[in-house]
């Protein structure tokens, strides 16, 4: 038994505390004992959570909405979450990213790996996103913006509540600002480019920084070239690829309010002249580009994540297929193609695979250069990496 | 039936022809028909490879004496492998180092995926070091150096015999100097570091390229930070990391020779005060600095590799668990930890897990912040990828 105030929530005497003592930190629904008590902890609720035998095991936040019914908070089952808890969290998150930038545009706060479970903060200079996706960060929201503000000076806050994790969650939809004003987007400085991050509007946070590397290995081979970016969004490969020097890039997207801000920052570096957007169906788009005739020097396809989860492995994997498919005869002889995938679902493997397929029934062979992850401002647990969402493979084709 | 002068070898009917059609360039002994004229085929000559229903599939070089007893030379079953051949295929892989870098150190063929296999060839400024390692290679090493140098301008090449592979194929070691004079160990540059490379009597080509990358991450995590560089060679991480600003940096490896190399890489780059070395053993090292109660902020272990093949896979991956477990006290709260492998037997999974595993029985936890692999003069046919060796894993451990 354990001396807290706290109410306790137990293990199964077949689930695994093995795993939870080094350092994964979730319990699944099934793991954990659900009496009538537990069932009636509210969303979020802070609890004890102990093994079979009643020896604690740490300080949880339990969900009994969500599969991961418990997440943990603390090793410490005497853990106080509160606001210096949450400043010493983001402090320490702070510190990392304050080695590894210059400036403060990164992601600061990633979930699980950074200790604050379900909560993702993205910093945009002095604006900052945070995505509550779990139960317990939605109710603490004022206390986690208000150490975030004591930590790093941020003034304006953004809460950002869409996504899909929060409905895994029972987490209703809602996006507010908590202080400050938000009026314009955000110019948002990334491998010597401008990207234009608009907080309130865009897709996730406003700015995927995750693909930072990535964009700076496809800014590499863009000395000179001619370069096609498709799913641009804001223009993440293009303007990287304009600020090393490409000779012209074309963004296509669906969006025509993401190509406006890619227009917008490519005006920003300078290089509007340079840089030409296509709106619409990317897979449309491609083909109409190859009844064109048209050929790139470097073509990257950067899109939204095919095979969110398991039962959409499948379609997803024959989706990425087909982007390679259509991507590979728009590389000029000895070009070069940069392929993502932002699927849990699909491991580096099967992507890798139906690239690979894809690139070979666009009637093209090549060699892998570069495989690429999320930069390190998305730290994982390494109980957690199998699942490492985001993969970049860079190819050079066949002269 | 093939029109053609040379031999024909031929797959047997339940070979995967399919598999040569995408683009795998090996033909293992047991997919080949080896009848009494094909066993008499002299090591490394060309042929031409046939499905079971002699349809060409391409031009091939056989080595009976090898489990990879064809590999493809050329799709075009007419190709003739000569200096002009030669010359084509090592201006190809040029081009795309001249993009990646900016000054002429780099691998600039590596074997297959290159186009020219078996075959490696480093390049350090004027001098390049050739590693025949297969068969055909070493009959036809004169016309590889002429055309070597007809591109690259290179005037001192080195035939460098050395290595496990040479003996899967039934081949001497033996290192020569085919062409020019070789006195002294030859600076080179990378990541703002100088490395002095012995190219007759250093391991390998006498300096690692494929760890590039992975020396610039761990440059970014540097500044102000006292290093350790365990299995540290010539010093690729710990001179990097002196070039990013590190404090001091201890370099760990049981040849006085490789040490002496570092410390004269060290001095060119003017850091010779914050730079020191330690002769012996790594582990028995590691079990010494920690007894001394020393920490440093960023500790890089980058050893040999324990599990070069299938066989030595479990005893590989204990010893990276060990490197790992030994290494994690060592590092200060909050600091960093670099572990590599150049394993082909453990893949990713197994050697992260092997390093969590260690680093946890060294009483510590970790955020995985980047995983690493060879840098893109490293690069690999997409249908050999799973077998990417260099691996390099980044964790900041708990405070």
């Amino acid at each position: 038994m354990t001396d807290s105030p706290l109410p306790i929530v137990r293990l199964r005497p077949k689930a695994e505390a093995r795993a939870i003592r080094h350092g994964f930190p979730w319990v699944y629904a099934d793991e954990l004992v659900t009496d009538r008590r537990t069932s009636k902890l509210a969303p979020g609720v802070f609890a004890v959570l102990e093994d079979a035998e009643r020896r604690p095991l740490g300080l949880v936040t339990v969900n009994v909405q969500s599969k991961i019914i418990a997440r943990v908070m603390d090793r410490d089952p005497g853990a106080v979450i509160g606001r210096a808890w949450l400043a010493a969290r983001i402090a320490r998150a702070a510190a990392l990213r304050d080695r590894l930038y210059d400036a403060p545009f990164y992601r600061l706060i990633h979930a699980e790996a950074d200790g604050l479970p379900g909560v993702v903060i993205d910093r945009f200079g002095d604006a900052a996103v945070i995505q509550p996706n779990a139960a317990w960060a939605e109710t603490l929201i004022d206390e986690i913006a208000a150490a975030l503000a004591e930590v790093t000076g941020v003034t304006r806050i953004i809460k950002n509540g869409t996504g899909r994790s929060r409905g895994l969650e029972g987490l209703a939809e809602e996006t507010t600002i908590l202080s400050g004003v938000i009026e314009a987007p955000i110019p948002v400085p990334m491998n010597g480019a401008t990207y234009m991050a608009d907080l309130l509007g865009g897709q996730k946070t406003g700015l995927f920084y995750d693909q930072r590397p990535n964009h700076a290995f496809a800014q590499r081979l863009a000395k000179g070239a001619r370069v096609l970016d498709v799913f641009a969004h804001v223009g993440g490969f293009s303007l990287a690829a304009l600020a090393g020097g490409a000779e012209r890039a074309l963004a296509v997207d669906s969006s025509a309010a993401a190509l406006a801000l890619a227009e917008r920052g490519a005006e920003a570096a300078g290089a509007g002249a340079r840089f030409a957007t296509r709106q619409g169906d990317a897979f449309a788009v491609m083909e109409a580009l190859a009844a064109e005739g048209e050929t790139f020097d470097l073509v990257v396809c950067d899109p939204p994540a095919f095979a969110p989860s398991k039962p959409a492995l499948e379609a997803g994997l024959r989706a990425y297929e087909r982007v390679a498919r259509l991507a590979a005869p728009l590389v000029a002889p000895g070009g070069y193609l940069g392929l993502c995938s932002c699927s849990h679902a699909a491991d580096l493997t099967q992507f890798r695979n139906a690239s690979a397929r894809g690139i070979g029934r666009g009637g093209r062979r090549g060699q892998l250069l570069h495989t690429g992850y999320a930069g390190p401002d998305h730290p994982m647990l390494p109980q957690l990496a199998e699942s490492g969402y985001l993969k970049a493979l860079f190819f050079r084709l066949d002269g």
